[in-house]
């Protein structure tokens, strides 16, 4: 039996050490690490599978400038599932195919600052090794670039031990759509409904980008259309130079050594973003170290590197500009939540960019509260309270309520649903470490508000730090957390008005119920006290009335 | 200023989009991702470079069977500051010392299958790269191995852009140990105490390794010793061949076509672990599918591996060698407990092994109870209840209680201490999800029981797989949940029988001073009535109270 070769057991010296010394390759280590990219389980990795190519294609088109048409497609014969993604965007150059596919680390992303859902290149890559490993077959990718007369369909695995595409075979093919890219992967699965199933990441993906149209069929042939109710792509996120707060020595460092500026304040100017000529003049001169305008970048030495740093960090430098994120914006937060949460009212806010670690980031918050229909009262044009008439969507689904009555929590992050690692998450934290008592709510020390209600929470940057490469949860950086509480804090006060209003316009119905419950007989006791006769007895009663309907809107 | 480059701003093509594709080193982005590695703030960046650096100190040492000395050393200056950690272990070959320190991914612990506390080739060179990151500054390590005259000096520091060491200067130099390793870096950080700091960190390592001696010496010059109790190094880990069970079909497919065996025979023989002559033939014949014993493995097809996949699910083959695993044990985690957390009773369990994805696992679990000393009351020789004597550590810190009266977790992976990310860990998990109410504890919904108790629980395996790489929780994998609720109820059980011997002890104890309180009082009582004499009176007393004491043992 092989388990165990003798010389294992005995001891090691620095010699025989050395000789186990090896590279690991990115792909070894995320194969049996595969959890860390989201392949823990067979329903979880047919979710991320669907995110990865999903947000690949979203990307795609808003690059590209096209409105996004997603069709995805789950099927499945003896428990190996097929997931086929495909997309109307620009489609992918021949030579790029395999590496974006069958390499981990390869991608356009990650070396530029702006937002985008992809940062990585890992996630489809990922998805493809999942695929080889649980099944042995490679991915089946087909792509089509604007203009050309022909797709090329290949299909790609992963030489995992050197993190290189193999490409298995590779032909042109027609293919009826004009441009875009289609994606099929087999794998080991497990289908499933519920709040972290591949519906949900769609349903969510269809609240933070209202401009897609997503055509999804299910194992059981099932079609749903989630449709776009916004016909313009979003303002195209801007790319930045890194903002100089919070920026770490080590990074100064490196940008100093490579740059191609000439002087140092030209270096400054040009890589970074929201330095201007007198800024930067402010900050060689607070750096002091005999350092100059014209020093020359490369020969600036370790002691003036740490001085130039400080000052970096000591100037009055203005937030980083808007342009280079692109919230998903109150109007277009309201709309997708309005259609897929049907609610009793709604509060959102984009709070104003912030900056953690030299990145901006922008916080969006949005509130669903109650059943629809709410309290079910309103006051008319007369100043009566009445059973509200909208009351029709009362008997819709109560999106925001959950089975233990804490408030749902969605969370989002470059517009991408997060459906893992709740507890682990930065949103997850501000919104506990919130005190939702101070607006009304009931609260569990540690937990979720309890009330019927859904709180979105969304975070857009130029780079999100997520807790793991699966991208699930966001890590808990101290300006992150700081902005979404505020976010929270302005929704919280707003839903406070709001409820105290609901609150009295309740109490008074019920006054007012009881009033005229009680009236007809008031009304015969005076008649019959004071001998009145019908219509003089109706008159008191109507100025009765009206007198108890003015003490209530004092 | 350089924001923004006006074209950034418009639509790329399929062509633009390519020319932006590149490669990203695995340095690159953990540089970009920090917190994955555990560098996220100032504070936690010292506990993990000293954590990383004891972890690789006691896997040296364990494995040249040395029993590990370890000196940790923090010093600061204007908030930069250096950690140091010398080690007594075999040294590192001087062309070795850069590729360890200076480069992600390298090492010798990710390719074999045994329990050691780095599995990653990360960690040290990651504090490394963090300490280049914040002061600018490499890391200095001086090593010498034993036998040879001079120790080796290095001072190295990574090249991201292509992970790859940069040696900045390389010397011989004098050294007074015989052999050993010394790593020192200067870094960003923050000092503190409490839950999550180095001291805890320190604390807990010698609680689940008793045979290490660390003398400490934090930023203050406090100088704390945490002395071995155990003379003995643990049993060292074997290597083993993977499990057949939970295998992954790619895995198996590559491994048939990677083997040196030119038999299906010999390769199911050799490859794995448990799989004697027997059953190898068992499952070839279960697979079926023209497969023979002497099919040559590279000529396997998809579908006959299939075959073979199911095969080796589905036959029995005995669970994996323990040799593989060196748990703490009961005596010895005892020990630990009893040194570290003074307590009333102590609850230990080292559940047998177990597999998952083809590795085994041992879940150990721990609890320490109650405040020391307990509820100071102990059944005397006579089989009287008497207050306890040794309640001389009554006086001690109750190192179980947390202020918020819920019991105290401690998780441990492979022996090393895990800090962080509580709330995402299997562990606590499994903790929240056992019903501690069935052995007569407090539990709130979804929360840790409230007891005054310290649960530690201690995962030994081949492959610990974490959520991040920063190793600081466990995922959920269902077999390693269900292992460590195994392990929780067995120790609840034991915990509930002595509750309910403890509660009976208090009760019986206050009828009895209740007892000995009127006993007095009914003994004048009766020698008034029954005109006894002081001698008849004090004999009818003892008799009464020997009666009473009786009916107390039935």
């Amino acid at each position: 039996m092989g388990e165990t070769s003798p010389e294992r057991s005995e001891h090691l010296t620095a010699h025989s050490m050395a000789a186990r010394q090896r590279e690991i390759s990115v792909s070894e280590f995320f194969l049996k690490n595969r959890h860390l990219l989201g392949f823990d389980t067979p329903s979880k990795a047919l979710v991320t599978t669907v995110k990865e190519a999903v947000d690949n294609a979203l990307d795609a088109c808003e690059d590209a400038g096209i409105l996004p048409e997603i069709r995805v497609k789950i099927s499945n014969r003896h428990d190996i599932f097929r997931v086929a993604v495909e997309d109307n965007g620009p489609g992918i150059v021949e030579n790029q195919i395999a590496r974006i596919f069958g390499k981990l680390l390869y991608g356009s992303k990650f070396h530029k600052l702006s937002q985008s859902r992809g940062q990585q290149g890992m996630g489809i890559s990922a998805a493809g090794m999942y695929a080889q490993l649980t099944t042995g077959k490679p991915m089946r990718i087909l792509s089509r670039v604007a203009g050309e007369e022909l797709a090329w369909e290949l299909l790609v695995s992963i030489d995992t031990k050197k993190n290189q595409p193999d490409i298995h075979k590779k032909r042109q093919a027609e293919w009826d759509r004009p441009h875009g890219t289609r994606v099929a992967a087999e794998m080991t699965g497990r289908y499933e409904k519920g709040p972290r199933s591949v519906e949900t990441y769609l349903k969510q993906t269809a609240i933070a980008n209202p401009h897609v149209t997503i055509v999804y069929e299910n194992p059981h042939k099932e079609l749903t259309r989630f449709e776009r109710s916004v016909e313009k792509l979003p303002r195209r996120p801007k790319e930045i130079k890194p903002h100089p707060d919070g920026i770490e020595l080590g990074r100064l460092i490196q940008m100093l050594s490579s740059t191609p500026s000439k002087t140092l304040l030209h270096f400054l100017e040009d890589e970074f973003c929201r330095v201007g000529r007198t800024t930067a003049r402010k900050i060689i001169e607070q750096a002091g170290k005999r350092l100059s305008e014209r020093s020359y970048p490369k020969h600036v030495a370790h002691a003036q590197a740490t001085a130039l740093h400080r000052a970096l960090q000591t100037t009055q430098i203005s937030a980083p500009p808007t342009t280079c994120i692109a919230p998903i914006g109150e109007p277009t937060l309201l709309e997708g939540l309005r259609k897929e949460l049907p609610a009793d009212f709604y509060i959102v806010t984009t709070r104003p960019p912030s900056v953690y670690r030299g990145n901006p980031f922008v916080v969006e918050v949005g509130i669903a509260y109650g059943r629809p229909g709410g309290a079910g009262l309103e006051v008319d044009e007369a100043g009566h309270i009445q059973k509200t008439k909208k009351n029709l969507r009362a008997s819709a689904e109560p999106a925001a309520v959950r089975a233990d009555n804490s408030a749902r929590l969605l969370r989002f992050a470059n517009r991408v649903p997060l459906l893992y690692q709740q507890s682990g998450c930065a949103i997850t934290k501000s919104v506990i470490q919130t005190n939702w008592r101070a607006y009304g709510l009931r609260q569990a020390k540690g937990g979720l508000p309890n009330a019927p209600m859904a709180i979105l929470v969304h975070i857009a940057s130029v780079w999100v730090p997520y807790t793991s490469e699966s991208k699930e949860a966001i890590a808990s950086y101290p300006e992150i957390l700081k902005e979404i509480k505020l976010g929270l804090q302005q929704c919280g006060r707003q839903l406070a008005t709001r409820l105290r209003r609901e609150t009295h316009l309740q109490q008074e119905f019920d006054k007012r119920a009881y009033i005229e419950k009680f009236l007809p007989h008031i009304a015969d006791a005076m008649q019959h006290i004071l001998k009145l006769e019908d219509d003089e007895r109706d008159l008191a009663v109507k100025q009765l009335d009206e007198i108890l309907h003015k003490s209530r809107s004092k």
